[in-house]
């Protein structure tokens, strides 16, 4: 299994997420057709299919897959069989709406620090998660063996925040501002860039 | 002009506004290189040279590219030489964090109304916009000539409201709901998932 998840193009990821969560939304059935995965995700059936192949989960002709075996594979690719520990640097309002999202906490992904460089919020706790003077990032993020990082600085500050996070422990970073990071090769980023998203619908809006 | 646009393929669009982002904060200077460019958006010069041939700005051979031509240009195509009147339905944590975001109204989207369906906060005023009741929704986007909308309610409700958002007039949605939106093909639509580039990372570091 090791072998086939290290040919896998990063380019099905976000696919497998996306039908790991139709997957849980259907717990309770046993079987899923790769007709249901394609109304669900917007993918064609083939696409489904291809995409299962790859790890070999093949489903049963006029049966569909089994949705179990389904979530345990796509569990372990996407490295959801374990929990994350993640720290959130920049504690604004973005920040805030973060700290108290679902959506990560629900797929194992812990927010266990906060930091920022205010010191009225260094010692409070938001949306249950403490919040550290940002000088003690190092020290905290190593004892809570921090795994990745959100970065929610402004754009300013980014760079020189995520190489420190970087220097601290974390092998990767969401990065939510607006810049393209420099950091070692090993460190993996994804960058979610609101701005860029709105100007595409601009963009396409204008243009049809 | 108008015919060149609309052979650009839309994979160019996001690095458009990355280099938009960078031009503009070197605002002052008069010329830029492609080697600059590709410094700064991690792009190849090849890449930038590429780019911006599709739309006719070659730049001079060892001066680089005319910063205050490529803006308009980039702003053209881009549709951000106009204002965009958009509004937010689903005034929770992440709504209001977007509320509040700069990147938005500084290349000309105004959020100029949102709705929720509490009513303990429609006539409340968060971060300079006018909360709504979400059953006025029609009227109020009707009235204020809404294009876009962005999109922060819970998944279940996600895919009745946007649809009708469109009914409402909106042609366009920035959904960051994590679902697959069915919408008329008309309707231009960008998704935001926070969950799918988290676990993207976890698939990255686990994969070492």
């Amino acid at each position: 299994m090791i072998k086939e998840i290290k040919k896998i193009s990063q380019r099905v990821i976000p696919r497998m997420s996306r039908y790991y969560r139709i997957l849980y939304e259907h717990n309770g059935k046993d079987m899923i057709s790769s007709k249901e995965l394609s109304d669900f995700s917007g993918y064609t059936a083939a696409q489904v299919r291809k995409d299962f192949a790859y790890f070999g989960q093949f489903g049963c002709p006029g049966r569909g897959y089994n949705i179990e075996g389904l979530k345990g594979s796509i569990r372990k690719i996407l490295g959801l069989d374990r929990q994350w520990n993640v720290a959130l640097i920049g504690v604004g309002n973005l920040g805030i709406a973060l700290l108290g999202y679902k959506g990560f906490k629900d797929q194992g992904f812990e927010i266990t620090a906060a930091f920022d460089n205010d010191p009225e919020k260094a010692g409070r706790m938001i949306k249950n998660v403490e919040i550290f003077s940002a000088s003690k990032m190092c020290g905290v993020m190593r004892q809570k063996k921090i795994d990745m990082v959100i970065l929610t600085v402004p754009r300013e500050s980014a760079q020189a925040i995520a190489m420190e996070a970087v220097e601290c422990g974390a092998k990767a970073v969401l990065n939510f501002a607006p810049i393209n990071l420099k950091l070692p090769d090993a460190i993996k980023v994804r960058n979610i860039d609101m701005s860029i998203e709105i100007e595409n619908l601009s963009f396409l809006i204008s243009k049809g």
